[in-house]
């Protein structure tokens, strides 16, 4: 969606040399933008009986809320490590030095609860397969994960695949 | 609301002992709970134009796109410091040790722009009233705040009244 990319702002060698940033506020501050995004991320599913949309900290948690109203379904939030505070199991996944956490309450998904997945972008998808983890860890059965931006290039959404887990994007960013 | 406060949890002795932590992640889990906070939230602002929501990290980031969905307007996340990737404003508050910072993007409210502040809860009103002030140096005319749960004993309303700003709650805890 042309529209949409065009309201991506794209930072040059942040948050290190080599890499072009792409920084979606300036599409959430824009009404039509935002409206769009939200639209079309959950349209794809409307059909398909959601019963909670899982969104990943933070941005994922902006999309996510506006998703689950859309859907009329309820909303999980998945968060890094420390912030959630009942019960939680956890998943490690691997950063490009050493390793993170991110966390679910363990009693947010009920055996067979139909999930999507919710962040604003997937690019190698670490944070993604690790909150598919968790969702199919606590009993859930996963029915997509939907982005705003993809970044082909850097195979997350091949993992999601490889987890049976499918992958819908607006907007893909090459050259990765 | 009697049916929203069923529906969150009260931890006790959470962070530490002797607070009765306000946990919403079931009300958020709750399809008819979710609808009717956020629905509830924007309502009384239907009529003043909003053009923009800001949300606070990481709460108020699931409240506020959905808010801003329902509104039709724009979101501007309020984050942590170092989070944003481009040119931000930030503004000191204090917790009970020691003093954090919250940022805006320096060009993410135009002068004149009509805010909405959301976030779930207001307690003391610290990171609320940073958060007001980031909009009104920014240029933006606050219309008001809204939340999900105040803790009236804390204060934060009164804080954010003393600078011009209302606030709207559905549910209170007293107590605190």
């Amino acid at each position: 969606m042309q529209e949409l990319e065009d309201l991506i702002r794209t930072i040059p060698d942040y948050p290190k040399p080599g890499i072009m940033f792409r920084d979606i506020t300036t599409l959430l501050a824009d009404p039509k933008g935002l409206k769009k995004a939200i639209k079309h991320m959950a349209k794809p599913f409307e059909k398909e009986k959601i019963a909670a949309v899982a969104g990943i900290e933070a941005r994922g948690f902006i999309l996510g809320g506006a998703i689950a109203d859309r859907l009329e379904c309820g909303f999980i939030p998945i968060r890094k490590k420390g912030k959630l505070p009942w019960k939680t199991i956890g998943q490690e996944y691997t950063l490009e030095y050493g390793v993170d956490v991110i966390e679910v309450h363990e009693d947010a998904i009920a055996e067979g609860t139909r999930v999507l997945i919710v962040d604003d972008l997937i690019a190698t998808g670490g944070t993604a397969e690790a909150a598919a983890k968790l969702v199919q860890r606590s009993g859930g059965k996963i029915v997509g994960a939907t982005f705003i931006v993809d970044l082909p290039d850097l195979g997350g959404m091949k993992r999601l695949a490889d987890l049976g887990v499918e992958s819908h994007a607006l907007v893909s960013f090459g050259g990765h």
